[in-house]
């Protein structure tokens, strides 16, 4: 059985000592005192420790199971569900108006991580319901707000998203389902949608839909989608749950792993739905919610790669099997253990320094979605626009690929079920796809967010890199050598890609999006050496400052060391395939495949 | 349901028009006509088809069980394996005097990765039988040979390797299983051995397993290792089978993939066995078959990535999603089907060159082995004793990677089981992990194979490449910048990491270990760029001669043309971590995780 420990020390050090959040000037971040932040996280790495991980194999193995219409949950969620709901940890980033504890969404991330590290199936039936909320809370009328959101601020009612038609996932252009307008001001919603999330189960007492669908007459494509909230059961005048709405599921999908979450097909079958925002505006209403709930998705790839970790570091410590080289570390014993091996270094360095560098950069980003939102800031809105793709897509995409290696640290014992580290890959491989697809995320980046406002966003993002490299090129010889000339040389190869883009993409838009999924893992690569250059900044000060805990910088510094030297050059085969252009790409016709 | 068809007219190409076989001189191969070769591909191809693909979805989702001591194999498998019996496939490349065919293993290579391609759990049973056949026709006695091998041959009886315990898989020294000599000159053979592919099950009459074991009062670990052969049931004077043999299964493991075949926990209670081969030479008798052994598993690389990739063209080519940012390429339909978005022809592109470059690297490792073997040539076993490892480890690693990017083209579809993606993610991982975890390839590599015999083998292969290019490098302008000059690059680079190796390895091994995965892929890229640079040649010769089918070898060209582009210059980037040294990979204490 792997075990999972809250990183709570590492995202205290990001928060206060990189991020410098209490400082930070964004609104509410003056309370979040190094104590308060602790005493937080502490609380909900126990929670994720006893609570989430416990359930996770549990879940794994179960799964969910449909019987005469009702969805079931593996044993022991519907009490850890009450657990985490008497902890107010649904509500922890929403409005105090509404029971929520207001606090900043930076909080509701580093919290998130933990919790789907412990258990991201589980976590998800939160996740999905937090999203939902978020939609009402900014689209809904103070009509709707008051009658859904207290319930699905504390999980007593949860929330699904309801986008993917069988036909259709990427392009919602495409979509069937239609919305009859009623006579009483609400709509008769009618068709199928698949791959839904948390679609019904069996530990709250309602479970509001929100569903894209089509008023029929309306505008042709994607501009005739309007987004409508769909309680399963309808909601009375005192707030009491009221009569089976015409929502049901048709199937549970075997899926590769999240087997603990219910993946419903969702029949709607007139049922009864109020538009939630303006008509024929559904994807822009989606749309808001959007840099969030990718973000979320980021943070499940970081928490894989964590918890997997976490688990191989363990095995190697306590696996023994030949010699170090070298000469023996474990001489009285029989062999020495697998982390002598230089091999299993690297790849519990390449896990580790991005396991690290990933957390910051998502608590970065939740810390401009707060300056964003908190403080109606329109260059921070930008930035977290343009680096969306990058949270989702590179970070799922390495997220995964470290459960990978995690589980290959364990040879044949990571290929079967009993150690627990097949789930890992099994549960991180979604976040790759749901949420928009990796090559979706590339493609927003490279075909929208580059040239958003001008090209303004990403200008800031260079700037923000060149600023800290002069600011920092003089701390000492050894950090300029070994943090600022790395992320210098990376950025500038970033930079080229862009060019690149720029001066073919016009003639061709095949030559930029040919190179869109290499950008996108180049922009992330840079994005975490920004971080660790910041951390080991960070770190450097707390040494020379004589820091009590010299071990944790010293670790972190090398961990950097090892990110900037063995990862960060991966830029430079990212841009030379970036230049080859679509020309070999695009060579064949269809039928040559 | 997915779909397979065998790669036949790629297999025959590789055969022909760049192996040459039939004038390469080695014994046997001038029997090997275009047209017989063809014949025996033909008949293959429809036997993966039609009997073995269509019972792949079915052993993943029924698997094996466990009943009373009796292992079930699932619905389908015991008549398939009478069918694949009754065409003599298990024979095709062993001696006519055991009852085979006594075709090359070139043959029993190409063959192989059909059956695999369709349902590797299935050919796994075959798979080891013929392993341990090969190690009871090289070491066996007369009386072994003539014992065991006809049924072996003909797949009456099957095989297993019996080399892991609960304790020790990579370092087979720390074994505990025993045998003691008995009077009669047998063993007794007491221990558990884990992981026991194909261990028992219910399509053969008897179960020869090859058990390493140590003789008490033998040398102290991994010298004192002897290999013994015990039969399941023990085999009477008349050559039929008697009575039970003290060994059992004490579980069947459940496994991330591969369901289909029982993967057992054997325990040895004083079972009688047979010494095969030298006492205290078993690992000996083991590595005799390992190139062979890992070269089939290199092959299931293939085999996962070819079969995923058909599907994934089948999908892209079908799914209508989104336009063509160029113009509409379906404009009286809805959509688009995905096959035109740049970043699906990316992941098509990579699959499609990995798998035709792949196979061509394996078709030709198995053409060293016959050379090696069958014209007892001492330069092409040491060439293949030094690509092995990278046969094995890169084949794999990148095959199971071609896998994911297949699956993902699927987007949400792709994470259910309904459509058979994710099923061959979960069986190409176990390529990666058994047989050597992919990590021990690289030192094998890196640690021993390219120092041996004083390097002399890898200065045989830069020799191949370098006399290659400039035999080729007038062929024409185009085929000199698309084929010579990235393949001439990317030699330098694995030239100047094994320099690197040589310069820094003597003081610090470490220097040398911590670049050993880096290394490993880096001489994959390159051993796949000669090949593609071999093909692009052959395809150029056909076209200059007017071949009829233009079509093909435009494809292939084309095809060559990306990886070259695209593919072949990761090399700079694992040369640039390879030159990095151990420093950072090494920097932290083990306490430090």
């Amino acid at each position: 059985m792997p075990s999972y420990t809250a990183p709570t020390k590492d995202t205290q050090f990001v928060l206060h000592d990189v991020l410098n959040i209490k400082e930070s000037g964004i609104p509410g971040y003056d309370e979040l005192e190094r104590d308060f932040t602790g005493a937080v996280l502490e609380e909900a790495g126990k929670i994720a420790r006893d609570v989430l991980h416990p359930l996770n194999v549990v879940g794994d193995t179960e799964g969910c199971r449909l019987e005469n219409g009702v969805v079931y949950t593996p044993t022991g969620f519907k009490a850890a569900f009450e657990q985490v709901k008497e902890g107010g940890w649904p509500g922890l980033d929403m409005p105090e108006q509404y029971g929520g504890q207001n606090m900043p969404y930076v909080m509701g991330t580093a919290v998130g991580e933990f919790f789907s590290a412990a258990n991201q199936a589980f976590t998800m039936y939160q996740g999905l319901t937090h999203g939902a909320a978020s939609a009402i809370l900014v689209h809904g009328t103070d009509e709707q707000k008051d009658k859904y959101l207290p319930k699905m601020v504390s999980c007593e009612w949860t929330g699904t998203m309801n986008l993917t038609e069988p036909h259709c996932g990427t392009d919602l252009g495409l979509m069937r389902t239609k919305a009859e307008p009623q006579d009483d001001g609400s709509y008769a919603i009618s068709g199928q949608k698949i791959f839904i999330s948390a679609g019904d189960h069996d530990m709250s007492d309602n479970v509001i839909h929100l569903v894209l669908a089509k008023i029929p007459g309306g505008p042709e494509g994607i501009k005739g989608v309007s987004l409508f909230i769909v309680p399963k059961f309808l909601v009375k005048e005192d707030g009491s749950v009221g009569e089976r709405n015409g929502v049901s599921v048709g199937n549970i999908e075997e899926k590769m792993g999240i087997h603990g979450n219910s993946t419903c097909v969702m029949n709607y079958d007139g049922a009864k739905g109020w538009l939630l925002g303006d008509m024929h505006k559904g994807m822009r209403a989606m749309f808001t919610m959007m840099n969030e709930a990718r973000l979320g998705v980021g943070m499940q790839g970081v928490a894989q790669a964590e918890a997997a970790y976490q688990n191989a570091v363990d095995y190697a410590k306590d696996r023994l099997q030949g010699r170090d080289v070298t000469g023996a570390k474990n001489p009285d014993g029989p062999a020495d253990p697998l982390i002598v091996h230089p091999d299993i270094r690297r790849s519990l360095m390449d896990q580790k320094s991005f396991a690290e560098g990933a957390r910051a950069f998502l608590l970065w980003g939740a810390t401009l979605i707060d300056k964003a939102h908190r403080g109606e800031d329109k260059d921070a809105d930008g930035l977290i626009s343009l680096m969306t793709p990058v949270i989702k897509g590179f970070l799922t995409d390495q997220g995964y690929d470290m459960t990978v290696k995690a589980q290959q640290v364990y040879g044949g014992h990571g290929y079967i079920e009993e150690w627990g580290m097949s789930q890992y890959t099994r549960d991180a491989r979604i976040a790759m796809i749901y949420e928009g697809a990796n090559g979706v995320q590339a493609l927003d980046l490279v075909g929208r967010k580059l040239a958003q406002d001008g090209g303004k966003h990403v200008m800031a993002f260079f700037d923000l890199v060149k600023g800290f490299c002069k600011e920092n090129a003089e701390l000492s010889e050894d950090y300029a050598k070994d943090f600022i000339e790395p992320l210098k040389a990376a950025s500038k190869d970033l930079q080229a890609a862009g060019m690149y883009f720029m001066q073919n993409g016009m003639k061709n838009p095949n030559h930029a999006l040919a190179g869109s999924n290499d950008f996108m893992h180049m922009f992330g690569h840079v994005c975490l050496g920004l971080m660790w250059a910041m951390m080991g900044k960070a770190a450097k000060s707390a040494l020379d400052a004589g820091a009590s805990d010299a071990a944790f910088y010293e670790t972190k510094l090398a961990t950097g060391r090892y990110y900037m030297a063995r990862q960060l050059p991966a830029t430079k085969l990212h841009l030379a395939r970036i230049e080859t252009g679509a020309d070999t790409v695009m060579a064949l016709d269809a039928a040559q495949f």
